[in-house]
């Protein structure tokens, strides 16, 4: 076995199946030696630093800092495999050793805008909601059943956050013709342009946008900047669909001008979950709820085994990774979990 | 007032806020001399009478057969504000003359491609039942929760029809990048090919797509078509969207094979409709219900209102209709209603 | 051969590997019996009125009045092989007896747009002149060769005329994302915003463009409608493709303008074809010269035979045709040859 | 003028309006100071000394080893204005400190992709060659003239190499629905299938391509690779389009074949350029010829000059680049001048 390359999979909590699901295993199998660690927490440090010096590759978010990484001659890259950044790894000197630092981040794209667009239609339209009243025997026909029915051809539209969610959910607008503005600080205006959306202010987003969808990360910049000023400042009766974190809005003053009709509201993360079964906002009326579910789909996990293999068979040829997200040092620090 | 055109508007059963929502009145006003009757039913026959022969074209189901068209020497074009075509009326007849024969049905499509995307992301990633298990606290994040989602993107999709609704609905599935099968006898493979789609038999389509959309009209030759036999050649676990008309499908067939789970389920229209209040069908579980609110939103009349502007518009300088749908002599026979 | 359907193929001036390039002729074959004339000149009277009663399908510009056209019992279709429409057959008539009138000009449009593309890269990027610059030894290179090499991306264009030819082209200049303008008087300024460009007035169009594309038809009304004065309108330095017919245009001040470098200019179509040999425009420097050769290359006529095909497919079946244009009788009669 | 940042620019061999077309002098001027060297050659070792430990960013290919790399502590880009990489500058050491290295050479990739566009529709449907002969008096109309013409719509066609020129090129193809094959061997096929476009292998490309465009970068891997013997698999009459660099082809044995129209030929770049007067190149036939004009238009310049301005006003922000490209140390070594 001499000469073949070693991976390490350390991914905790990523278990088996959200790592290698569909045939990637065996891809990796034929390229490389995995020695893996599927036990619930991270792999022990004897194991770790026993196999350090002869790894290519980790998975996972094993604890790196300058000592290992030093000590860590072949490694190549890095790939986590969660969204947020650990503080317990040393991003930065792995870059300046020339270490991918890859995430698999873009890799829920696809199903969180899909989800996205799904809630938009679903309160714009009314459709979770027609089933209940058809259901309770009190539903209206035709134009009478869709007096307050609002369509996302020709919309105008914001999306809060133009990252990998907003990047994946914007072809999916597309075919709408919508106007689709965006607010996004880290982006440069003319950025936005080249990408075919109107750069915009928050407070402009807010204000114009019968569709919001509200898709930043949380950064130790953000945190709550959607307070309940801004969120008065949202155009009456839109549809709004909060796909990225909750940690970015005031999540009270939300619920609360949902159930106050001020605008329609999709849900798909809380500030605590599981949310506790006694908590009252079960009860909340006019928004539709979801329970994390936007990107964790089947798919999204044969996504990332796939992005995996081929970005590993790239970097085991000598060749750089194409799937997969660079780590961007500046945004990485920003981005890091609490 | 003389030589400003006569428009007479004997639209029912649709009402004033279905055909001149928005500017447009304003805009016909402006190049013709309208004569409303929007009582419930139809402009009395001395009305129509009298007014024939100076009115350049007619909006609403007028009769008008071949004496009443041979009196109407101005008479331009006639535009059918629903989607049924209707014996009373000699379509040939108004065709032989040059007269033009227009309907608005086009107007419905992007609405209900609009709906039937929904609904389909809806049962595909679990919408509706997501917020219902929620509100009982009996909700799973993440992966728990996701493990029969299921994703458009790269989907095997079927088209049952590809009419005014199909056109409508493909550009909105496109940016997932699905195989698009369609099955319509009246259409030529080799134009589906040219259209992006995949030419397909009815059997093959039911096989193979994961989303199955059902959009074909009712016409003399195909009432029923979906029975029993060809319901169970549906892939299992599929999604189905019902968007066009309930005749084309065994109805009471199709909400079994729903409720044992043999496919999901979305349905927007009914044999019956209203459908009776103690219909058992409103108790069937693992199906969204909708009522016949896919294509009857304000955004369709406001787009039949401009539509319709738009054209006559057009009409009255002397330059052909861009806008709306010519009826098809062959096919407009097939599709009449009953 | 009882039952068969007859076609009758009387074509002139297209010649046989016009009208059935590729399989197309054993397709048809396979559903109809053939009664080709491929002799210059038309089809004799006497076989045509033997052949009348029994045909279904006319391809060509056989001499058709009522009287004939009544005769004519089983006829489904008339195909027009040419561009224009002659006068000595009574569409209206054919129109007003649920007969079919088809064109096969649409078969030309992408050939004309590829050539309209490729032409304006020509003279805006200086491709056939830097040929004759590096033969003569004189090339210059880099941005020294550049100087006056203007480019597509984000450009402001303008059509004049937005008929086939004008349909055909816009899908090929969409990815440089630029501004496109058009300018028709027989389209609604609605119809052409839903198709994604600007609606225009002819001084505008010509002020504003720096790639300017005149692909109008000529028709009763705008002969020469592109005068002298009009022509002084056009941008300084602007790429001029004339790609349609010469008699919109001043042709000589056309000319006279290209050699005095106001504009750039390639140029398709002439007043009189073949030019004379001696006609002194061959000297003309400053623009870029074809001969007819826009729309008729081989690519085209097989789309000519096989849309045929297709469309005498659906009409055999009793199904309406999809892939050739249906005439316009308005415009039809505006549209006709002199 | 405490705290402005400061920007060294020392790029030869580009000139001032290479760099700074257009306002961007000007936005540069409102965030930063701009110490500028315009003489040819470069800017003179001691002034370079003495301003690096207060550079932030450097516009050009200043000499850059670790020890200057040391010294200009608050260096944040190194933004190289040629598409080479030069071996006197260690990237390798400035990624190790977190400084972006970037590149303008995706500025260059719409023009060329462009000219690629133009010459392959010129040699295709003969644009530069039926200006001659109209000039001769010797050219055909219609379907005569358009004998050898083929066309774009449907058509194979094989990209050799798939960095920024190939994706560049690949939307401008994309209207004409041809089938695109990539020979690309840095590249996974499985991100080439992402792109929507076929992986291949080189002779595969080469033999089944109606149209052939030759986009590969010269790496110390490639150079001549496309040799007599590859050159003999391409299929006969198609459309070969040098785009990228004559380095990666047996030029020679390239141009022999054109002349004996074994294929179509359209050339931009040259073994040795300028090309010497007296070179017999310059009388070959059957081949259209251009003088490195394919990347260097004043818009490409304009580009550089505006993405350049907002990279560096996203990292004065403190912001990652959006626009120009990073280097990628693996390939930038490879990918050395020579």
């Amino acid at each position: 076995m001499t000469g073949k390359a070693q991976i390490l999979v350390d991914p905790s909590p990523r278990v088996e199946e959200m790592i290698f699901t569909g045939p990637s295993r065996a891809r990796l199998d034929a390229v490389a030696e995995l020695v893996c660690y599927w036990e619930p927490g991270r792999m022990p440090d004897e194991d770790v630093e026993r196999l350090l010096p002869k790894t290519d590759i980790i998975i996972g978010q094993t604890h790196l800092d300058r000592e290992r990484i030093d000590r860590a001659e072949r490694l190549k890259a890095v790939i986590n495999v969660k969204a947020n950044w650990e503080p317990f790894i040393d991003y930065e000197y792995l870059q300046a050793k020339g270490i991918y630092v890859l995430t698999v981040a873009p890799c829920m794209g696809p199903a969180v805008a899909e989800w996205c667009l799904g809630a938009a239609i679903d309160i714009g339209r009314g459709i979770t909601k027609a089933d209940g009243l058809f259901r309770a025997g009190k539903e209206a026909y035709s134009l009478a059943g869709n007096r307050d029915a609002v369509s996302l051809f020709d919309a105008e539209v914001g999306l809060i956050g133009y990252g990998n969610l907003g990047r994946s959910l914007v072809p999916l607008l597309r075919p709408f013709r919508p106007t689709i503005r965006v607010y996004d600080p880290w982006l440069h205006e003319r950025y936005l342009e080249a990408e075919g959306v109107i750069p915009s202010s928050l407070d402009h987003a807010l204000n114009e946008s019968q569709y919001l969808f509200l898709l930043a990360g949380v950064s130790t910049d953000n945190e709550g900047f959607l307070d309940a000023d801004k969120l008065d400042r949202i155009k009456k009766d839109a549809c709004v669909i909060l796909g990225s974190r909750a940690e970015i809005v005031d999540f009270p003053a939300l619920l609360e001008r949902a159930e106050a009709q001020a605008f329609r509201l999709a849900v798909d993360v809380y500030p605590e979950e599981p949310v506790p079964p006694t908590d009252p906002i079960r009860e909340a009326e006019h928004l539709v709820f979801s329970s994390h579910r936007a990107g964790g789909i089947p798919d999204s996990y044969k996504r990332i085994a796939e992005w995996m293999a081929d970005d590993i068979e790239q970097i085991l040829k000598g060749l750089p990774p194409l799937r997969l997200q660079r780590a961007e040092p500046t945004l990485a620090a920003k981005m890091r979990s609490r």
